[in-house]
C-alpha cells in the first residue's frame, strides 16, 4: 500500500507495508548510505545492513552501506550532542552531499535523522525507516525536523520531507504497550480533525483489540486485525498528508490544526520534566484541556467533549486537571509561552468543533481561563 | 540602488545604499526583533538600537528590538556554541517563529544569524545587514547559511535566502585593509565568471584607488571612487544573483561555478587552520590553482591563466604553490576529501576557460594531478 503527497517542493512517497523485506527503495545505487537506529531499533538496522538492500516486489535497491550511527533511545536523546554524534558518523563514513541518510526508529530517531540530513553540508538524501505507531501516524509524515533545546521540545528544527518513507508493520511487535498507546493518542488526535465522525468510532471499536496485555503479538498474527491496522494508519497518513500538502510550512491557518492538543502537551511535558511521560500521553491530557478551553469558550458542544474524554479515558489516559505528575503551574505556564505555536503575545490552541476543529487566540490578558483549565478549576 | 531575486520560493530584495539611516525595511511593525552583530559591528548594530528604526527614503520601519547578541568576532567563532549563544538570545527575548533575526555584520555574521533563524522554531524572519566587502559582493547573498564543524568549513548548514538584505556602504570605512582585500578576492572571482571581459579590465583599475595605505576614508569620501565602488559592488551582486536564480540549492551545475577558486581555498584555509588566513586571501590562492589545473587540461588558455595571477598578485595576494604556509599536503588533501563540493568520488573543480568558467570532475584516481598543482610542480 502506498501513498504520495506534495509537500511544498517535495514529493514525498510513503509505503505502508507489511514487512520490512517487501519494501521498495529510490536510492541511487552510487550513493553511500549511513543507518541511523537507536539501541531499540539497532536490530531492524542490522538486518537492513546484513542483506544491504531495501526493496519491494519487483524493484530493489542495493544499498551502499558505508556506516550504522546507533544513539541512546527515547526523548532525552533528542539534543544537540546527538545531532552533531549522526553528523560526525556520516562524516566519517564519507558521505558526500548525495549521500543518503536512513534513519529506523520512532519519531525521536526520524525527526534527528531527518534534522541532521537537512543541514549535512546544507542538505543530504534522506530515507525514513518508520518503526513505531507514533512515527507511522504522525513524526513521520509531513517534513517536520527537530530536536529539544533549552528543554522546550523541538525548538531548532528544520522543514525536510523525505522523499521515500518506510512503515513496516511488523517492526511493531516488540513495542512496548505504553509506546504503542502514545501512538493511539496521536492517531485520535488525527480521527477528531477528521470532518466525519467514523474514524473516531472505529478507533474506540479497535481499542480493545489493540490495547491489551495479549498485544502485540497476538494482533499482528491475526490477518482480520492486522489488516485493520493498516487501514487505520493509511487513513492518518492520508489525513495528515493532505493538511500538510496543504500548508507545509503552517505558514497559513491549516497544518496548525495538527497541533490539536499539543499546545497543553508541550508544556505539559516540558513541566514534569522532558521525557517522564510519553508524548501520546501529554498529548491526550492535551486533547482534554483543549476540549475543556473549547467548551468554556462555548465552541466545543458539551456532548461531542465527553465522547473524546469518555475515548481518551477507556485507553487508559490521564485526563484529569490538574495532571497528578504537575506539581506546580509555574513551569507549566513558562513552557506555554516559550511554545512555538506562540506568535508574538498571542497563544494559538486548537479546539474541537461540532465536526473536526477550530484554531484560536487567546491574547496574554485572558490567560487566567488558561489557568483555570489546567487547574481544573470551574469558571 | 536595489535589486530583486527569486531564490526558490523566497523573493529576496537587496538594497545598496551608502547610509545606515537611508534603508527601508519590511520588517512587520508588530514583530519583535533581535540584533545579532559582533565586536566589530557592535556599534553598528548599536545605532540601528538606538534610533529603533531601519529606513529608506519615504519609508520607515519601526523596529520593537527585544535584544541584542554580540558574538566574539573572526572565523574561530563560526561554531555551534555561538549558534546557540544567537538561539538562546532569541528565546530570551520572546521572539516567537514570526520574530525577526536581524544581522549585522561580515559573512560569519550573516551566515550564523541566518542559519540560527532557519532553524529557530523550524524558521524565523530574517533580515541582514552586511557590513564588509565581501559580505556585499558575496556572502549575504544567496541564501547559503551555516557555521564550522569537525574543523570543515560550513560544514552544517541550510539554504534560507533573506527576503531583505541591506549593504549600506558607509560601514566600509572601518574595514581593516586586510578585510578588505579579502573582499577584492570574492570581487575578482564573479568577474572571471562574466562573460566579459571588462569587469576584471574595471577591478584591475580600481585596485591603486581602493588598496592603498589611504584607503579606505580617503575613497569612501571621493564622490567618484564612491560611485564607481557601488557599482562594482551593484554588478558583482546582480552577476550572483542571476547564477543563483537559475540553481538557488546548487542541484543544477549553474550554482557551482560560484566556487571557484573555493574548493582549492577552503582545502587550504582547513590545513594551515580555520581562521589563520582571510577566505580572500584562500580563494585567490584557489583561483590561481585552479588556473593552473585547467591549464593543465587544456581547457584555460594560458593568457588567460597569466592575466588572471597577474590581477591576484598585483593585488598581493599569494599566489605560488606550495603555499607558504603549508607544512605538508596531508592535511590539504583530506579537507579537500572532506569538502562539500565532492560528490561520491569525484571531486569537483571550477576553472577559467575562454570566456567565464566551467565546472569539471576530477576522479579519485586522477588525483596525483592535483598534487602537482598544489605542489607546484611541472606536469
Amino acid at each position: 500500500m502506498n501513498v504520495r503527497f506534495t509537500f511544498g517542493t517535495v514529493v514525498s512517497e510513503i509505503y505502508i507495508e507489511e514487512s520490512i523485506h517487501t519494501i521498495h527503495a529510490i536510492i541511487g545505487s552510487d550513493s553511500s548510505c549511513l543507518l541511523v537506529c537507536d539501541e531499540n531499533t539497532a536490530g531492524i538496522a542490522a538486518s537492513i545492513a546484513d542483506t544491504g538492500r531495501i526493496q519491494v516486489g519487483a524493484v530493489q535497491s542495493r544499498l551502499r552501506l558505508c556506516g550504522t550511527c546507533v544513539l541512546p533511545a527515547g526523548e532525552a536523546a533528542k539534543n544537540w550532542t546527538n545531532i552533531e554524534t549522526i553528523l560526525k558518523a556520516a562524516k566519517d563514513a564519507g558521505l558526500g552531499r548525495d549521500g543518503v541518510f536512513i534513519g529506523v526508529g520512532g519519531g525521536v530517531i526520524t525527526d534527528m535523522t531527518a534534522f541532521a540530513a537537512s543541514v549535512y553540508m546544507r542538505g543530504a538524501k534522506l530515507v525514513l525507516v518508520s518503526t513505531t505507531l507514533l512515527g507511522m501516524v504522525d513524526a513521520a509524515v509531513g517534513g517536520k525536523t527537530g530536536f529539544d533545546l533549552f528543554d522546550i521540545k523541538n525548538f531548532a528544527g528544520t522543514f525536510y520531507p523525505s522523499p521515500l518513507i518506510i512503515m513496516p508493520l511488523d517492526t511493531l511487535s516488540t513495542l512496548p504497550l505504553r509506546e504503542w498507546k502514545s501512538g493511539f493518542a496521536e492517531l485520535i488526535k488525527t480521527a477528531i480533525l477528521d470532518s466525519d465522525d467514523d474514524f473516531l468510532d472505529r478507533i474506540g471499536r479497535l481499542k480493545d483489540t489493540f490495547v491489551s496485555p495479549y498485544f502485540p503479538v497476538n494482533v499482528l498474527r491475526d490477518e482480520v486485525s492486522r489488516r485493520e491496522l493498516l487501514a487505520c494508519i493509511a487513513k492518518s497518513v492520508e489525513i495528515k498528508g493532505r493538511i500538510v500538502e496543504a500548508d507545509p510550512k503552517e505558514t497559513g491557518s491549516r497544518r496548525a490544526l495538527l497541533n490539536l492538543g499539543h499546545t497543553f502537551g508541550h508544556a505539559l511535558e516540558a513541566a514534569v520534566g522532558l521525557g517522564s511521560l510519553t508524548h501520546g500521553e501529554a498529548v491526550a491530557w492535551g486533547i482534554a484541556r483543549a476540549c475543556e478551553l473549547g467548551r468554556s469558550l462555548g465552541i466545543t458542544e458539551t456532548e461531542r467533549a465527553e465522547k473524546i474524554i469518555q475515548l481518551l479515558d477507556s485507553f487508559g489516559y490521564e485526563t484529569r486537571a490538574p495532571h497528578p505528575s504537575m506539581k506546580e503551574t509555574g513551569r507549566f505556564m513558562d513552557a506555554l509561552f516559550n511554545d512555538k505555536k506562540k506568535k508574538s503575545d498571542m497563544l494559538s490552541f486548537i479546539v474541537p468543533e461540532r465536526r473536526g476543529c477550530v484554531a484560536i487566540a487567546i491574547e496574554k490578558k485572558e490567560i487566567k481561563r488558561i489557568i483555570h483549565i489546567i487547574n481544573g478549576e470551574v469558571m
